[in-house]
């Protein structure tokens, strides 16, 4: 039986400034705990169904995980999520690891995205399209946020993020490389070259778009050809489109 | 002051089953009551704050729209959101009238989407992308669902929605167009030919895809190329890709 103090840290883990004390966070359902364990994520330990470990003993086996055992009645009690039936592990944070573009890669940046399900989807679209490093301005949502982990459907465990100021970053770092924006009234992403030298591709938040102090380093605005009467785009629809061109006209 | 049989009455339309009783259906926040209200849909009432009353004042005179004003409090009771800090609409339900695909044109078959907000933001790339018609298996969710609504940012006034057996509907209404549907492990999308005649693109329901019955129908499967390791996109996500290279193809 699960005892208090453990239901007490996990949902300590729900907030932000808990999860910075203890350096861990909450990853829920079979999917995303599978992956993570056969991730190079530190596994504090995981809470499963009797049922769980029997159809994934082999998995489990081959990874010193440590397992406790419960039922699906105390997971409800524990979890963020209804679909959640079957484990819930607790891992610890990454460091904060400096992130670039390398010769002929591409980085995502985001300067202020401020939903977790938008941050956890465009985790997915970045692991679908082959990209694995998004630069995040300080104020974009915690990666580690429950309904982020979630969004992002077991893509956390390969796309890497680095938390930074963003102008300062970009100052630094963006060299001579291509750094691309998506703006309303920008060219037609159609028409659009992507540089198969690599670069940056930046979006921005939900309701503002780009702040202006990273607008300065912003050398392509590039726009999403529209068709119709839809004022916008979400963030992540926006950026899986954009990738979609990058990969259609470059390939990987 | 709102009455209570308003607010019983407003409570009742988030359910289904009161909203087909009483044909009407709520919307919530001020983009979306502003679209409603320019629209060609049928409004019962509007719920405004003063403040909202006196910035739109212009559009509002314009419109026989009944409203009655109410306190931020009381719109804060009644909402199923958050965001929604400034009115509330009901309208009258649209009859379930009959699309097909006219010359040269793209009509979107959803296939038992569960998802609300999946629907709605499908509603939204339709709109983006200038795709006016979508037909829907009778399991799709309601469009009159709130969060569908909301998630359609004011698509769903642009955007028509017919509910329907897709089986049925394909066998007897698709002709010699093309009938394209999204597979894992189908042709790639960016060597697929879209025919300038038309036709429907069907989207699977979230865990299941397109269902067996349907799939007869399918004359062409495509699949958006993966360069990663991410299992899936999400369906939302899917459709504006596949409308994003019909687009960049064909134009509008």
């Amino acid at each position: 039986m699960l005892s208090k103090n453990r239901i007490k840290y996990i949902n300590s883990l729900k907030i932000k400034k808990y999860r910075q004390l203890n350096q861990s966070f909450i990853i829920e359902g079979a999917k995303s705990v599978l992956e993570l364990i056969r991730s190079d994520f530190d596994v504090e330990f995981v809470l499963a169904t009797q049922e769980f470990q029997q159809k994934y003993s082999s998995i489990l086996s081959q990874h010193k995980t440590v397992i406790e055992t419960v039922t699906l009645t105390e997971l409800e009690g524990l979890g963020s999520f209804q679909t959640n039936d079957s484990c819930l592990a607790v891992a610890k944070i990454k460091e904060n690891i400096f992130l670039d573009a390398s010769e002929s890669e591409y980085v995502i940046v985001l300067d202020d995205i401020n939903d977790p399900g938008n941050l956890g989807t465009i985790i997915r679209i970045a692991d679908w399209y082959g990209i694995n490093k998004i630069v995040c301005s300080n104020s974009t949502t915690d990666l580690y946020n429950p309904k982020v982990i979630a969004a992002s459907k077991g893509s956390f465990t390969r796309v890497k993020l680095y938390y930074t100021d963003l102008a300062e970053y970009l100052g630094k770092h963006a060299g001579n490389k291509t750094v691309i924006g998506a703006f309303l009234g920008g060219h037609s992403l159609y028409d659009f070259q992507f540089s198969p030298k690599g670069g940056y591709i930046i979006m921005g938040n939900e309701a503002n778009g780009v702040g202006e102090d990273v607008e300065t380093y912003v050398r392509e605005k590039v726009t999403i050809p529209r068709f119709g009467e839809a004022e916008s785009l979400n963030v992540g629809i926006a950026t899986a489109v954009i990738l979609d061109n990058l990969r259609r006209s470059l390939g990987a």
